[in-house]
């Protein structure tokens, strides 16, 4: 198995993913899609910067919109469990030659930035400004009634590297795709929070974004979200699905914001908090690992994602192809 | 606007579509499909025939499977108002030159079988052995929970040809595709019983059966089915879907049985007794009309059909392509 | 069985139930109930009235909300099939000696005012103006998403009366109530239009409207009203529900609106187009009749109805009680 | 707020709660219940014992019914992180003078069985025997689709005591109920695995163990399940239902056992692993804690519950008293 042992006593504990900034051209077409079409909130704007949250978090914010000349990604946040972990990740990120700088961020309190070795720029901080809650608020639900943040999945070029990197900061894989032929891995999926993923690694040129994913409540939700984009201009923005995955067992879809960032949405995961959880192994060539009704994705799903600002894609390493749409 | 007027005094009173017979190859696979899978009820069964009906429906049977060398479909049943209307029936296609038989049906009253021009074959009826209701006894529900069946549909070579047939004997067009170069009728859905369609009539070498459709309660029985097909072996028997009409806004599965017969799963169109309902008219060139969400159906769903015994197809008329899967 | 046979051949064609006139003190806060709470698209309004519709209805209105000194209902309003059967309901309402005048109704054609024997105020009418479709417009779907109006239910003083009166006209009893004791009916449901109902009749002092219904996707919906409700200062409008009924197997919620008018939010009953098809009797003991799940309603439901205006209540005939909540 | 701060550091870590072992009179009944209405999947049986899991877990067993002359709960099941974890319970509960054995466990590891200063009977372990996965053997789903266990709650005569004790050995309170006049705590909800609780506490005659909950995938599978029991002689075994709790904004639905062990059916609460999570104040005057939609709950709810083996209860400390139906 090219998986590695789960690592039970990680060096600083992350508790879960947390926000992502994403560049953007056109807020007011960012707005019209993330916050009128999907239905997150707005915590605050101006005009620079949207910061959002989901329905149920009472952090400020899971995504930042911020106004650029190019698309990009910025940053993954990840929130740790206290300060103590906070001194202990910087010191360990710079004992490995990885940058390390402790950086000033709106809405947040002490926050570190590093790099993971592929060059993926994180953030890791302990304290972010709390808000009321709202998930009882139902007047303010809307679009596909995002509950909180689920993940980020990215194109990395060594899937192997990458699971053995977060791995040793904690996160435990719960399924993945391995190439029955050189056996290496073709995709993981690793957790922290006690879901399928915070981060998942899927082998292609990289690192860049693949995408990120939103927690629904329903499938209905979802259905919802197609009919609302379907006749409201953003028909050409459902690229995936709707469908379940084979891993995972969510049910799925994926869409475009207007700069091409990629967002699912999903619900329906399991609960992996056992530390004995054992990983579901997958073939590359079975189909129903991607769509358990067995419907191939189309190829753009498996070539486009976002790039990380700064950060310059590398040819993946394994050349095993997936299966797409004729 | 090439849809007739609706005939609101037609000679005779069909209240609805009621009942198909399907020649199919060996009686156990089929009842593993239809039965096990799909869920339908046993009425009656013996070496050479399965009598099925779905939850809510008090009439003996709405699908005979028939032991037979080929797959086929030996009649399409529709139910009449009265006796009247049965007698008016038949003097109504024997006036037009079209076959009129009085035969014996088990389970049935007095059955008229006749086609219509283009060779489907017909039967009228006004009584079928009436069961005991079983909507409220929940422990039979299983696969897709089928409710009744709503619809047939068929390749014509000729749908202006159809539908002004149809029409003549009271069916009311509620939606329809038109070829914008030749004004000419591609498709077109007709009803009696106050739903979007008893009958519709899709372009393409016909007559043919394109599918025979039941009626569930919601999406989320259809997801159930698809994970379940998906887990039985069943995963290539899934066609199409699941996804929205924008014709008829219906919420879709198309699957075929053993036989390669196709059947629709559909659930939430919408109420059509106004004898005004205005006919909505779409484009052949309009690819939400087939998927509102905007996937186009594959090849097969376009080419494939399941032949009536004994009647040859004709190459249709119109030579228009609709928008297919790449 | 106290219920009578179906008349097959009435005089004339009611297609199905199509509107009524509500009587409100404040129209800015019928508005908030029905529109921003419900989700009823505004056809039309000025400071007099409130013309609604539900999201799948091109007839200009189903609910119309009129500026009163006190609430009340002013008519339950019914579309014939073509202008023939408007005249023959005109003379076989005069000729039973029961009123009949033709008025004036903006937003409709011809329209006749006449009233049943116990005084129910009815209008008849064939022409409404038509509304574009808006059903796939799903920006526009809030609330509780409403499809359509479904039926009226009526207190009455004597059911069987009631039951002999509509069905003379062609609604045809799918399930009844029978007090065992008194072989009289203490309920019954009537349809013209192949649902459970267009009418229902209650016994109670009467006539009062009980009830105006609305069909709703799935219950989903209704649960999404409940939560909207209940964080937006209409706790106390919810009266009862969500449930099942043992009649009509529908899945219901019972609210109020500001002026006490009862609407129920309706989904999932059965076909019923068929001529014969069996009414389902259920005992006055049996408490799985109103609620399959068991728990009774609560006794508001079974004394509050809204007046019609001018007319005086009667008290009910049948002194039998049903069951309530405790 | 009379809610201690969490403790983050706790001597030994708790994964989350996991099973429970129930005294029952007839097995066969409890199996009609359990396996055939719930749809939980046997893993072991014999003629004493029945061992039943949840669709996506993949230990042995969540729920032990034992064959016993009268009922009664027998243990609460709680998975450590790890031996040494476990070592340092045992450790920890022998220092404060509570009960502390080392026990044999079929399909169970090193088991450690001691009592909270109430009485509870626990169970620590780290190993439980792993089963395949069958949470996509769709097949096999059934009844209600209960897919994991989620929580017990527990009546105690003191819950300031009950949460100060569970808060000491890492449990963090995400909702509380206080009595307004005293300041006492009413009720509180306390979590490990990172939803909003794994044990609950009411104020009431205790210890008694109220009910064990079930998480299943959406509130549609809680009404098929009603359905079913409506219709399958179990409608007087429906307690308390559909609603949503105000308390954890979950879907729920309360069922009684043929023993009357106690049963919540449970979906859609929220995401609590941030450490900084605030705990949620309400009210005991206040009774959409209860219902967010208003209905109380029926006087059983609050009075009835099972008897922990051997644990004679006491009376509650807190004489308020809820709101309960009339």
């Amino acid at each position: 198995m090219p998986v590695p042992a789960p690592n039970l006593y990680p060096p600083f504990n992350i508790v879960r993913l947390s926000h992502v900034e994403y560049g953007v051209r056109d807020l007011a077409a960012s707005r019209a899609f993330w916050v009128d079409t999907l239905g997150l909130q707005v915590s605050y704007e101006d005009d620079s910067r949207i910061y959002l949250r989901a329905m149920e978090e009472r952090g400020h914010h899971c995504v930042v919109l911020a106004k650029a000349e190019t698309p990009d990604v910025r940053v993954l946040g990840f929130k740790l469990w206290d300060d103590a972990a906070l001194d202990t990740a910087a010191e360990w990120f710079a004992a490995r030659g990885l940058p390390v700088a402790w950086v000033e961020r709106p809405h947040m309190g002490r926050t570190l930035r590093t790099a993971d070795p592929m060059g993926i720029p994180l953030e890791f901080y302990v304290k972010m400004d709390r808000l009321a809650p709202i998930h009882q608020q139902y007047k303010l639900y809307k679009g596909v009634k995002p509950l909180r943040i689920d993940h980020f999945n990215m194109f990395v070029p060594d899937v192997d590297a990458a699971v053995a990197f977060y791995g040793d900061i904690g996160f435990r894989v719960t399924e993945y795709t391995e190439d029955d032929e050189s056996g290496k891995l073709w995709a993981a999926w690793m957790h922290r929070k006690g879901g399928v993923h915070d981060v998942a690694f899927t082998n292609g040129t990289g690192p860049r974004l693949h995408h990120t994913a939103f927690w629904v409540p329903t499938p209905l939700n979802i259905i919802d979200l197609l009919d609302l984009m379907a006749t409201t201009g953003y028909v050409t923005n459902i690229e995936r699905g709707p469908g379940r995955h084979g891993i995972s067992n969510a049910f799925f879809l994926y869409v475009r914001d207007p700069d091409g960032h990629r967002i699912e949405i999903y619900c329906s995961d399991y609960q992996t908090v056992d530390p004995d959880m054992e990983p579901i192994r997958w073939s590359l060539t079975d189909p129903q690992r991607q769509t358990l009704w067995g419907a191939p994705a189309p190829r753009s799903w498996f070539e486009e994602g976002s790039v990380f600002a700064g950060v310059a894609p590398q040819e993946a390493l394994l050349k095993a192809q997936p299966i797409v749409a004729p």
